[in-house]
């Protein structure tokens, strides 16, 4: 697998985390913190320049309360942005 | 995350790599190569001992010519189970 689809990969990943995290109102250390890892590594995570494990994945989804296929189908990814949208109002 | 927690997600994971691999008639030797793994790796992964990474998680998805998605809901592992079972006749 070529480096730019790993980059990819990762940035897309990194994106809807980030998204959601950002519905949830909840700052980077607050997530950081509930996964047990340090800020700057889930920052990182974020910015798509980790390769995470399945582990971390599962932590974050449990973090955010968003099931992790959302992470990897975009039908599903929608659906609970949507779910997301309709709580904050 | 406890240690069984951790253990049940490698090992549905695991499961549902290995239940497309054989529907592919492929094995494990032809898998690993095409993803650049040992074959004692990619063995532990399909027995649910290894915390694999996202990246590695995507090779084998393309190697078994499945979305991502459909190793973590259930909707989406039997859909493609079905369309496998299908092109089998």
């Amino acid at each position: 697998m070529d480096i730019e689809l790993r980059n990819d990969i990762q940035k897309v990943l990194g994106e809807r985390i980030k998204k959601f995290r950002l519905l949830k109102g909840l700052r980077q250390t607050e997530i950081a913190k509930s996964c047990g890892f340090y800020k700057s590594g889930y920052n990182s995570i974020e910015l798509g320049l980790r390769n995470v494990s399945l582990i971390n994945i599962y932590k974050i989804a449990f973090a955010l309360d968003v099931p992790v296929s959302c992470f990897f189908n975009d039908d599903e990814f929608y659906k609970f942005l949507e779910l997301y949208n309709e709580n904050q109002k």
